[in-house]
């Protein structure tokens, strides 16, 4: 399978912590979002919607888009590690708290979105980062209060055991501080944060380790 | 059960269709979002994110909340009607064409930023008009370019029978009617749209519909 990455792509992110976690590798092929590659009529031809990830598999038949579907397709056919609990009220919850993240926070926040403030809206960079500043605060608190307290969460967002809402909220997180924030005001996802990191799984896909990530 | 609603929330009516085709009746509670009422102390208890749709089950335990975790949690505990097809690949397809919905297009033009863009930035009434037409119609167009001379495509987005992928892109093509614009540029969405639309349980959940919609 290949794999169409970018090293900034925080929905990217998500495939390789995954894909990671279930020993899953595949070939990659580097969308710089950066110069606009995304809008070439070679990639719109793979992704009509021409955002990252997108995975081609071996098979020939249409491409898959979309982090979350692309998550769920992982886990329908590489079943082990599982990253959704077994019982329909504990998937949906992680589910749930996956999709803060991945529905209402993220795409407020990517380049298409940075681009239109900037040159459509023509407004300045400040008020941009302020823009930023505002939704993934507002979805990363969200999340906090979904962890905080509730029985269901332990080492992990939920349970024990690693789930799609740690892949989802760990690449927010990560996000969140290359954006210059600080991660201290939410010390639930702090904590899961820390001991995710420590693990080569989620270390290793972050965005800076990257090959196509800039050198400095 | 008792669902969180509003009879305008996109999100909350993709629940109302998949309950609707699935014969699961729910009482309801009203949270009106155009006067803030999401973000009353009472409400915030429920649902920490301060959005509807949010689903009380009867057994006590957590609130669900966001929309297409409620989806899969209906898909799971009332199986009949499905709404998700029983390949991994197809149903990748289904997730993936309801996330452009659910994920990209829909959070950019909720309440929340609406406000955000008037009040916080300043910004004018036909500014916003402008950022609504541009995101909803860069949406639609993928749907549509993921659904177009797709051979996966039939009746419906994916194959001849009803699935989530319907329910998203249905609820999504009302809002943007609601907004003013055309669905005609979108030949194959439309198609479906009519397709659905003629159905009672797409029919009846329409926002026009809610006993809470306003009356003229």
């Amino acid at each position: 399978m290949k794999l169409y990455t970018y090293w900034r792509s925080l929905a990217t992110l998500r495939v390789r912590i995954a894909m990671n976690l279930k020993g899953i590798s595949a070939d990659t092929e580097i969308v710089d979002l950066q110069a606009g590659h995304q809008r070439k009529p070679e990639f719109h031809a793979v992704n009509p919607q021409m955002v990252v990830p997108a995975l081609v598999l071996d098979d020939g038949g249409p491409i898959l888009f979309q982090s979350m579907a692309i998550l769920e397709y992982l886990e329908e056919t590489h079943p082990a590690p599982a990253l959704l609990p077994k019982d329909p009220r504990g998937r949906a919850r992680v589910r749930g708290i996956s999709q803060i993240t991945v529905a209402d926070t993220h795409p407020l926040v990517v380049p298409r979105i940075r681009e239109y403030i900037l040159k459509d809206l023509k407004l300045d960079e400040a008020t941009l980062a302020a823009w930023i500043k505002h939704w993934t605060t507002a979805g990363m608190r969200a999340v906090e209060e979904n962890l905080a307290g509730i029985p269901q969460t332990g080492v992990y967002c939920h349970g024990d055991s690693v789930t799609l809402a740690d892949v989802c909220t760990v690449a927010q997180a990560i996000g969140y501080q290359l954006f210059g924030n600080d991660l201290g005001q939410f010390p639930t996802v702090k904590r899961i944060f820390d001991t995710c990191m420590a693990q080569q799984a989620f270390a290793s896909a972050h965005p800076a380790k990257q090959p196509d990530a800039p050198k400095k």
